[in-house]
This record gives structure tokens, C-alpha cells and sequence, in this order.
């Protein structure tokens, strides 16, 4: 299968925080943020794999700046790495006010996804992606280390068998 | 004031159809489109003039094509000119099915936004548009006489005084 | 076919303008009340036809005047015209603050619907509109020249072959 | 204060069943419709009174009927008797298929909503009812025995005090 | 069939009172809390019924408190008694304002559903209800005469014939 | 401050999966299973503190299993441990489909919240949490160690510095 570069399946949201998406505090609410990157990311992972996609998992989000009604919210989800029917998107997230537009990083998340043939409802293989820039290679390499700590909170590795993750450990 | 290019308040807002965006035969819905069209478009006009913006009007729209539930939706909002407080944005509209990702023009509109200060509510001015390339020139140059028409079917400017159109179907 | 009434087909919606409904400002978006009238006019055009029926265009919409949180919507939607498919919906809205109560008109559109076969999905004749009063008659009168102006600006007829159009600008 | 007839504050409200109106048999889910009763009926009551109104109760609501998605559904609010602050207001349903257009009658309810002061957020006087046709004079009469079961029911009278419930009963 | 006991079904529903939950004087909507109750009492009759379900009625309910945005609504839903193939549900709201978290009862009231089978869509047997506790007893008793006044209200029994309703009304 | 209980702020949210709240195959989107967790962690988190809170993480969550339109899930959030302002909350997910009502565990996450005066809205101290079960004990323990992984994902702790997290990697 032939491999496609991060570029292709690149997938830019934008959306305006309205009344019923805040808490009554008037702050943008997490769950809801969460449930927007879930949609832009799987937008990109259904452009990369040209299948169906169903969500795997969230990584860790921090909300550390409060998103007011109003703002500007921008998500931007871009394919890092692909391992056999899964693929890890990568999402970061701008908010602005909208008189000074001076967009401010507010979250990231690494979320992963699984390709479905549609017919059958199994997982199916996924084109290998391409990283050309700095930035894509590093995040490219970085997602065997994601993968292996994944594992290992859903239960699904021993710590011990994280090579990547232990000798970047090691590293410290 | 100064002008601002046409690139700086580009906005892209991609959706995915979701069973509740479609009406009983499961297509889209012509109104929840014009939705997302004006949310895009108010969202490029906030960032062109650093304010908070209504809409004014909505030009004419045709839906020529039958969008499903699952299929992706592209909209790209470029501002086109601005008359004192008011702006004209275009809005282009791509869909795309999710195995071959073919996107195909659904859709394009012109809508109309106002500026207003925060304080009163009044109009505001805008700064100009800065046209580059040579779609952004054309699309700045049609804004003259889009205005004159939609001016006479809102019944503020009488058909013979509409001099830019006028010269538009003499031509023709 | 037999023709039918302007009345038999009439729909009337009301609607309480909710927090969700409004912009950030407090102020009923644009693209709700667009959304409204194409449910409101696609109701119509259902019950005229007795079909399923898809939005095919909207013609210019102004929005010259806020409508407020709490304020109740009315939409009034009335069959003009049907050409063989196709039926034009005139839609006015009008908006009433509730302590008046003095119900003020705010917006009107033109909107056209094709109905289906529900069997085949491809667009099936419509009974033709019986206009009665004056009013419903000039409205029928004006759909030529409205369905023109639409083909034109929809780019599937040449302005010179638009016959009433013309007469209709020589006349001014 | 002078009173007003029923006709005044008669309310139309028209909607199409969507995909998320329904429960996962794809029928209107009853408590959709009450949520639709209790707008159109806050209308009606907000008409008569010219004040926000607050929902004070809901009477028994049978459901005998399944209504499909693609339905239309159309609310016919009138008010049928005033008492200090309170209104009573009478919402009969109807739906209709689309291809038969055949509207049958599938559900009614009263509800009654209580008027209030914007300042004081206090209950307001609210102007009596005129009853003109018969209907509307046998629902003006019948007013004062749905009102004494509702306050049984609710546990602000006791039974004994039911005068003309008790009269209603006796007669049977 | 066997029968099951009360706890079994029991469900807790919790709402955080959003935006778009309220009136525009910023009180939870009567009809939005009615939605809430169809929900959570159809999921109490799923759960007894092991079945698809549709809401037959609902019972007089009264909306004597305000409930604010932000507030914290509990809904707890429990069968009270089965016939054949429909089955009361008694739902009891709590409301509590954040700060001190004091639940006051704010509304109850009594649905009735009826058990589908699925492939048939026709009403089925469901498994009677065991009342253990003095209030389940008490519930279980009551819900005959409930029952009575439902099917005179709906007008599908004579008041004559409402053998406990009338024993109820000569004790008193 | 005197500690609570963690039976005093225990959340049971129940949802049935409508129509909308499924992606274009009939699952469960993982973003609105998200937003429910959000909801019932911060009623849960807002109960122990007797405040207003915000979201401020949510780990790694996993989505094994596909929740279908139809299902119930209840969401269960208990608190584990206090730290100053935050919280974290364990939530877990079970669905039950209809007929069988077979609860299976879906999904588990801990999500933290922080505490905020509703004058200053800055961040204000929280009880301390008491744990009681042989559960409750093993999350307080816990609580430290996720902490610390959390404060290293997010950047705000090297990971050199997480004492607990190296004992616990140290000990496999």
C-alpha cells in the first residue's frame, strides 16, 4: 500500500463558542471541546484511510485556559503515524477573542483511530504515512512511545514490555 | 485605515452530516447548510474587521446536488470587499464522500455582514480589502454590481439607478 | 393534474426565540431564521405536492432588524407558483416582542423546493397553484420573472434569453 | 382590565419530525411532543397576558397514536379561561403523513401557565377570556372542574371542597 | 411470567441545567423537564419490560418551583405496577443549587408505557411488579384508582364504572 | 476542613443513545461519550466541593467496544482524592442493550476538576476526601501516582521529579 503524506488528510475546524455550549459559568465546556476534536479527527483519519473510522482513544487533554462565548475556536488534525489498521491524529487547538484575533494555543490531544471496511465492520489495513517536515518526522517518531504508554493504561501491555517508553525513561 | 489581505480572515469549517443535520430521505438539509454558511461567513467577517458582525443578507443559493449522511462538508469563506461597514464574503462549499474523497463544488453564496461596535451597537467601519491574485480582483470587482442587485430585491435602490449592472447586461 | 389552492397548502410556524438561537451578541443568528424558512417552506411545498420534497434554492434574504432572545418568530409560507417539478414558496417572518405584542414584519424570501418520487427519488409533476386573490395572482405573475433571474445567477441561463426579465428592466 | 377573545392569542406551530425527535423505533418520543405542547401553549399565554409566563402545570396527556419520522405535526394552542394570574390553554395536535396529507387527530392537552411581572418576577393580573363560539364557551365552563382536579391532584384541595367536580360526578 | 421487583428497574437520572434548557427568564423549561422524565422513565419500563417501549400518558404533573441554570436536577424513576402489557412508572424530581447542595423535591409524576415486541411492533405481556417496601405497597395499591381516572380522562371508561376511584372519592 | 465521603457526591447518569448522538455506522460517537463523562465528573466534583468547577484534564481513555443507537449507558463518577483545588474523578461507563439487559463495562477514565470561588473565580480549597472501601482506598493511593504522569504529560513536571510514578515503574 502505497504511503500518503500529512498534508493530504490535514483537517481545519472552525467553530464559534455559542450559549448552549458553555457552562454556566459562560466557559466553553471540556466535554465539549473533547467532542469537537473527536469529529475533526476522525474527519482526518477518514481522509487518510479513505474508510469509516471509529474512535480508539483520547490521550491526555489539559484544559488549562478558560474559552469564553464568543471566541473563535480553531482545531487543527493532522495524521502523525500510522500501525497497521489504527492511526494516530494529532490536534491542536487555537482559541481568539474576536477584537484583538490574536489566536492562543489552549489544548493538544493525540487521539487514534481504527479503519472499518464498511461491508464487513472489521478492522481494515491503512496507508503507512509520510512525514516530510521536522515537525512531522519527530511527532512520527514519537508515536511508538504514545502507543506503548496506551497500551500499558488500557491494560493492554506490561510496563516491562515498553522498550520505547522505558529507554525514554532511561534518557531523563 | 489600513487595508487587510484577503488570506488573513480565510476561514475553513469542515462537518461531517450527522443523522440530525438530514431531513426524512436522509440529505442534508438546505437550511442547516445556509446554517453552517453563515456561522463560516460571520466568522471571516469577525476576523476582517476585529469585531463582532451580523448578518445583513444572503444572496442567492442554489442546492443542485444531494448531500448524505457520513459525507464530509468543506466550507471556505474569503472576504471579497468591504463598503464602509459592511462586507461581502464568499463562500465556497465542498463535499466528499468518505471512500473515494473525491470533493466535488456543492455549493457557493455571497453573504453580507455588518460590523458593530461593542459599546453601541452601532455600524462600525471596516478596513478595506486588499485584493492579490487575480480571482481575489474579479470577485472585488463583481462586489459593486452583486451590491446594486441586491440593493434593488431588497428595495432600496431603484433598477434604474443600479449604474454597474446595467452596463453588466448592456454588455451582454 | 387538477390545480390546488394558495390556502389548502399554507403553513404556519411559530417559533420562541431560545439562548441557542442567538449569536453572541443576543441576537437571533441569520442562518437560524434561514434555517426555519426552509423547513417552513419545504412543509408547503410537502403538502402542496403531497411529496417528499429538497430545497433547490433560496433567493436573496435581508435581515435588516434584530430579533432578540425571547421574541417570538412567525413564519408564514405560501405556495406562488409550480413549474412542473418545481414550486416557488413566498415566506414572510414577522417578529413580536412579548410585552407589545405588536408584531412587526422582519424578513421575506423566495424559496423553491422539487418534489420526488419517493420510489425512484427522481423529480415527479406537481398540481399547478390556483391563485385567488390579488395578491396571490401577482405573486404567480412575478415567478417568471423571479425563476429567470434565478437561472441567470444559478449560471443555467444566459441573461439575453431572459425574456420577462428584460421586459421587466425596460419597462423601469 | 378589559378582556380579550380567543381568537387574539390562537396559536399555529408546525414541525417536521426529524431523525432526533425520535426514540430508536423511529417514533416521536412523547416527551418531544409535551416539550412542543408546552412552547406552542407558553405562546398562546404569553400572547393573552402580554408577560413572560412560566408553565404551572401539565393535565393528563394520553399517547394512542405513533407518529412516523418525516411526519408533520401541527399545535393548535388556544386559551380558554383566565383566573387571577393563571391561564388555562387547550393544545390539540394533528399529524399527517406525507404523501396522504390526511391530518388526524393524535393527542390534546391542557396546560395552564402562570403570568408574570419582569421586574418583580411576581405574578401579574391577566386580562379574563371572552368565549365567542360554542366550543369556546364549553371549554370556558369546563375550566372551573379541571381546575379543582388539578388542585386535588396537585394536593392544594381536598377532594370534599371540589364543588363542581363533585356536581360533575353526581350527575354521571 | 415471574415476577420482579421494583429495585431492579430503578433509575437515576442527573441533568446539569445548560443555556438551552431555559426560558428566556432563565428557568428550566416545563416541557424540558417533561422530556427528561419521558427519558428516565422509559428506561425504568426498558429495563423491567427487558423491551422496547412508547409512552402511553402522562399524569397530571405541577411545576411549583423554578429551577435555574446551573442547577443540578435528579430524576429517579421506579415501576409501581405492570398490566399486561403497560406499566406505571413514578419519577421524582430533586433539585439542587450548587452552593448548598440542599435537593429540594421540586415535581413527580406518573407515566405510562407499553411494552413492543420487536419484530411485531404489537403490545406484549410484561413480567408483573413485587412491591417490597411500605411505599412500594402503598404505589402498587394506588395505581388501580390512577389507572381509573387515566382511562376516564382519555375518555376510554365512564366514570361510572371507575369501581376504586369512586370507593376513594365516597371515603373522603 | 472536614473531610467527606465519597457516597455523598457518587453520580449516576443514565442516557439512552438517541439517533444524534451516533456517527454515519450507528455507534456512539467516543466525543459525546466524552461529553457525558465531562457532565457526570463535574456534578460529581461540584457535589464534593460545594462550588463551581471547571474541567481541567481528562487522561487516557479507551473505546473497546461499540455502543449502539438504542442502548443505555449509565456513567458512574465517584471522587478519589482531593489535592488543594482539584479533584479527580474516576468515572466508569456501562451499557446494557434492551432486550438482554446485560450491563458490560464500556470504559473507565479519571478526569480532574478544580474548584472556583463564584465571586473571584479563582481557584478555592476543597475538602479532603475520606475513603472507606478497600476501592476507595486503592484510587486515594493512586491518585498520587496518576498525578504525577498527569503534571509529566502536560509538561508542568519532569519526569525525573515523579517520585511515585518511578517507584511504581521501578517495582515491575
Amino acid at each position: 500500500m502505497n504511503g500518503k503524506t500529512v498534508a493530504i488528510s490535514n483537517t481545519i475546524m472552525t467553530e464559534l463558542v455559542m450559549p448552549n455550549d458553555t457552562n454556566p459559568l459562560g466557559n466553553l465546556m471540556g466535554g465539549n471541546l473533547m467532542r469537537w476534536m473527536d469529529i475533526a479527527g476522525g474527519i482526518c483519519a477518514a481522509r487518510h484511510s479513505e474508510s469509516f473510522v471509529v474512535t480508539a482513544s483520547v490521550d491526555h487533554v489539559s484544559f488549562s485556559d478558560s474559552v469564553k462565548v464568543g471566541e473563535i475556536v480553531t482545531l487543527n488534525a493532522s495524521i502523525t503515524r500510522a500501525f497497521n489498521s489504527s492511526m494516530e491524529v494529532y490536534i491542536e487547538v487555537f482559541t481568539a477573542t474576536i477584537p484583538d484575533q490574536k489566536p492562543r494555543k489552549s489544548n493538544h490531544a493525540y487521539l487514534t483511530f481504527v479503519a472499518l471496511d464498511k461491508a464487513t465492520m472489521k478492522p481494515k489495513l491503512v496507508p503507512p504515512v509520510i512525514p516530510l517536515t521536522e515537525e512531522e518526522e519527530k511527532r512520527y517518531e514519537g508515536a511508538v512511545r504514545r502507543r506503548e504508554l496506551r497500551l500499558i493504561l488500557s491494560g493492554r501491555m506490561e510496563a516491562k514490555d515498553a522498550k520505547d517508553l522505558r529507554d525514554y525513561f532511561n534518557k531523563l
